[in-house]
């Protein structure tokens, strides 16, 4: 009987994996660390629902393109079953880098990697174990391979990651307004010059994925609560790495998260020790942040006890700029509050921008096949909702602080 | 043990009925004539799941009334037992002047009377039959009632109307795309002045909920194989009332509707037939036109044929108008081939408009209340991505036409 | 490119029709006509979502089919493109033989045919338009066929008929307890010398299903109220046949209608007249029955006025027969109320029984694929729910009467 | 304007909390805690999406308790507002003794003391910080109130917690057979002599939740694979704790879970060190075992590697038990293919049993009102599924051992 494993998804009902290199990629222990790693990082702070694992979304993505491909190949598309399984193969290993909380590692442990170059890496040492069986799928990972369109379906306006992304995170999170019509938008994907393209009659369904994704953005994925935990987890690990250079012995709750913090070259460290960052997850860090509540330095002590229980940092948002007067009168407040010097304010109280936006014309594009057999942007068609004035990128700033007394 | 009804609504879970009264209206023939009414016309001739009712709907938007209502008392508005008996009547009778298919007999049957005034006719002689009972009930659905933010609830840009028909036209069809997040609007409703607005964090659900509207149209409502069905039914219609005149005898399936389509005054006749009216339902079209498939007329016989089982007009689509020639060279065709007189072909090749607009600030307006307490049009918040550019009306040119050998 | 249409469905997402010998059979008047068939008879007076028709389901079950038939391919069952084309239409055709009102036309109109042999006849008669094309459909739907499974999974214990009707009833009627794990239970479907069978780990699915189907019967197809409004139809279209055969000139409100009212040989009839019988729908009944509101004879105008305005008959259900005495009190008070003689009050005053058995393991059986290799039929499997001890049918007794004074 | 948070809930959409106190105790960290224990233990590695938490989890069965006083108020049965708001902290807190992995510790570092009896040491400790505010929970909690039925809510065969967590489980998991009818029951829920009982419409909705109960037991929670998963962790923190006894300095990766595997008495230590307990959590001993893979001890190393990547001990399930002669073969092989003892070879190769019944009508029972008004066990009611007949438990034996070679 052929090879088939098959798993359960609330979202798609089942994923089915066929095809054995595949399932030795998804059991290899770099793929199964994605279990340890939340999808949605701190999210779940304000919706508890969000708790789901970057390994998850891989699937749900690998789901997708597996649809996507099927859809693609009846519409007469040529696709050999060794680039199928290479688009399969660099979708699910598209996220692979991804270290702890995302985007905190990636401001703060590693710096100036991108989770994008680090997935590379490891894609390449995976290629190593497996002989070179992912030479393809690195080529459609990296976008060099001629077939312009798998590398869209894995990284692109309208790709499967955020088509799975979208759907996922709105059924953890509850966030219903969130879904979106993948279904509808991949059957009528299609190819034209290497390149995808959707039918016209898909115009609106695009639209809505759009208005869904700003949604998400400003609703959750930049909430302010979730803005301002986020932002104390960056400031807990940004202070953890100050003392755990001054410190030696253990110091955080792992021997590995320790070299982390206390390597001077980050973005060298990783990639003469590529094992280790795989050894990194959620657990390291959260498993510190409680090892900290206990630790004498007052700054690290007290963000960790304030975010490990739910203590959160007080946001205020607005669409102007804060001011440097009144950040420095909120940091003098905190400073005498709680008997601490000004730098140390500054890991209380602290502005930032939270940015997102609709559509970006001038960057990626969805092209739109109409029916007399042009091709357009979407931002172009005179009937849409995307249009140059609107594409803008919406800026609001936000202004952390506690709350005192 | 208190009065209590509870019915199974896939949408809601349950609807609950608690007040004698309004059950007493629910179970009215007038009232449950809604059943013979679908909801969506003839949309279900694409999406066939799209047969639930106009009494469906109605008790759907009684059910958001009834959240609605509860969320605004417990926030401290006012809201005395009667007026929510009376807010809750005025939607569940809001869409009973309805006709059969609603729009087909709205614009050929009754011409010039539009479905409101009819429910309101409706209204005042329900009235009757419970003692004054529905007093207040006519007074928020008129919109005289000093709490203008109960009509608004029953007829307004976000009212529960609306809310209601997105959600389920939505859910029948299986258009998900059509989903909104009716829950979360609610829970951010309040009342400022007596007017109904809605709390700033609730923006981008609003948005959601216009796109969702304004793809619903063009997907759904306007789609094109829709539009045709129901302009064929409206050109049958027509046509049999050319007929039913110049005959004498039973000539469609009921005797009230023959009446309908002799009648030279119609809106003079429903004010007078009241009741009349209140028999008519999309079982006598459909079964008349069941019948007229075998009349010697060869219009009437072929479009009843047509549109029975199946056998659409083809429809084009474009953004411009259709010139005099394109469709006078099309009635040509279309006389030569099926013999028929040049006014006859005019029943088979005919153009059109349909239109929708997202957002109309000019007139009926989406109030925010801003943070700072101050109200907002929703149109004319920075951030929010309904702006003037985008709040004109998006037309689009139809023609119909056979699809000839 | 290659023939494709797409149907929205609310269930599955998106139903593929791609064979153009299927997209023709889907056209054709007779199926269309099923769009005119309530799936659930008149279950909407109690579950007003309960209103979609034999078509969608019919649809939803060669979904299924599509499912089923790729499952057993991926695992290595031989299919051929002819039989698989076959097995499509033998389901999507299953249910083309219903009247309107399924079951009332069954016992009342057609009295002594059932719907699978009016299937039957269809079936030959699309099979000689199509010039043979449906012959191996036909083998299939008879279950002359060779591969048995493939009869099996259009109609036995387990068949894709079942599963998409509870699903969809489910759905629509919004009774969620009867959703089953279709997609699970086809995921495990496989073939044993030529019979389909279930691996034994689908056990605690198959029982969820057969639990589903109880509940479904005794909760909705069994609610008393809907046997109340079926009862009552039956009683109308009885007393009908009665009248319709003393009167001369129209009396229905469809003249196939009235020749089926008036037929003294209606087995004979069906197979003489097909065509007349596929003229037939919910539609000349309902429209009927309008009619007959107004009707002279008092048992024919109550019990239509009744019906259309839902004043239903009361219906008590117990688990003992009611006694002859309780019964004739009871016609006795409802004779005197109506002033009407004893044999009309006999269609007001009826009793009844309702029966479900929950597996009938002495006729259609479902295997298990135990994983030692045996079959077993999973009553006999020593852990399952399914005993002989359950097996017995449950039979429920019922007495309909009028709500007097 | 009243106090107010609202929290998004995938499952029932939005939970509400309206009470200071409970807010408070929602807040606290004791309650927060729950945040980073996984409802479902190591089920993930089976159904990826089940990876929500016992906090989730509280909050679900609080909305429905809410649910279930409104029901219960709503037909007369008088709660007062103490009452109410002390049922609701009941259940908020019922969970909040639930150690890390709630079943490995159970039985392994707490061994002799349940999760209940620690909950309510908790609750008395909250109580105390609550100057008593939580006393009519307690008595609640506790079952010894006089209004039986409050606690019956708490815990019973038919409470909300077994609601949600059926409910919740399905959701995450997507095995969505194990959907149950919640809001169904909770409609039909009342009270008779201070006992909650059912009424009888409402019997195959109960058969519906008690065989989707039986199903997500035998699919899920005791599925091959989870079994096995557990197991691995009983296993692993069986030898932790005898090696940490050996040795001093750091073992685990926090210091409270070293004290908790070094003590003696863990049942003494828990009362006199609830503050330690309720610092443990699933973080503590997921990070311990990535350290653990490095510990010189084969055994706790091998399986903290293989529990860490999923290479999971095969499970053999069968209905009898296994003979000694087989396991004790099984783990000569692995003693001689691993080179280690006898005694070690058992933390690989072990047997187990499974159990699970159906309805214990012997102990809780679930009361259902007949309409003549008399009460009755379901397990008495003729017509009804739960019999004697099915209701003994059925227990499956496993037996795990590695996959050699």
């Amino acid at each position: 009987m052929k090879f088939r494993k098959i798993v359960n998804d609330p979202v798609y009902g089942f994923i089915t994996f066929d095809d054995e290199l595949i399932y030795r990629v998804l059991s290899h222990p770099f793929y199964q660390r994605l279990r340890r790693i939340h999808q949605m990082a701190l999210a779940h702070l304000v919706y508890p629902g969000a708790v789901h694992t970057r390994l998850h979304h891989s699937m749900g993505a690998y789901h997708l393109m597996s649809l996507a491909l099927n859809e693609l190949k009846s519409k007469g598309i040529e696709i050999t079953a060794d680039e199928e399984q290479a688009a399969k193969l660099a979708i699910l290993l598209h996220d692979v880098g991804h270290g702890p909380f995302s985007h905190a590692l990636e401001h703060v442990l590693i710096e100036d990697v991108h989770h994008e170059e680090i997935s590379l890496l490891i894609f390449e040492q995976l290629n190593k174990e497996f002989d070179g069986a992912l030479n393809l799928a690195i080529s459609i990972f990296k976008g060099t391979y001629a077939k312009q369109f798998l590398h869209q379906l894995v990284s692109g306006q309208l790709d499967v990651d955020r088509m799975d992304y979208l759907t996922r995170d709105s059924y953890f999170s509850g966030v219903s307004e969130g879904v979106i019509g993948y279904d509808r938008i991949i059957k009528m994907m299609t190819v034209h010059n290497n390149e995808l393209v959707v039918e016209e009659k898909a115009i609106y369904s695009i639209e809505k994925f759009l208005v869904a994704r700003r949604l998400m953005y400003w609703q959750v994925y930049l909430h302010k609560t979730v803005l301002s935990a986020e932002n104390m987890l960056v400031k807990i690990l940004e202070r953890a790495r100050m003392l755990a250079k001054e410190e030696t012995g253990s110091f955080s709750s792992s021997a590995v998260l320790d070299e982390f913090l206390r390597t001077t070259q980050p973005s060298q460290f990783i990639k003469t020790s590529l094992n280790k960052f795989c050894e990194l997850d959620d657990y390291d860090v959260l498993s510190s942040i409680k090892k900290w509540m206990q630790h004498p330095d007052k700054v690290l002590s007290t963000l960790s006890q304030w975010l490990l229980n739910r203590t959160m940092l007080k946001t205020k948002l607005q669409m102007q700029a804060f001011s440097q007067k009144e950040i420095q009168a909120m940091q003098q407040k905190v400073q005498e509050h709680l008997s601490i010097t000004a730098e140390e304010a500054g890991f209380f109280v602290f502005d930032g921008i939270a940015e997102n936006r609709m559509y970006n014309p001038g960057n990626e594009r969805i092209n739109i096949l109409l029916k007399d057999g042009s091709i357009k942007d979407i931002s172009t068609i005179e009937y849409a909702l995307i249009h140059k004035a609107i594409d803008s990128p919406i800026k609001k700033f936000y202004l952390c602080y506690p709350r005192l007394g």
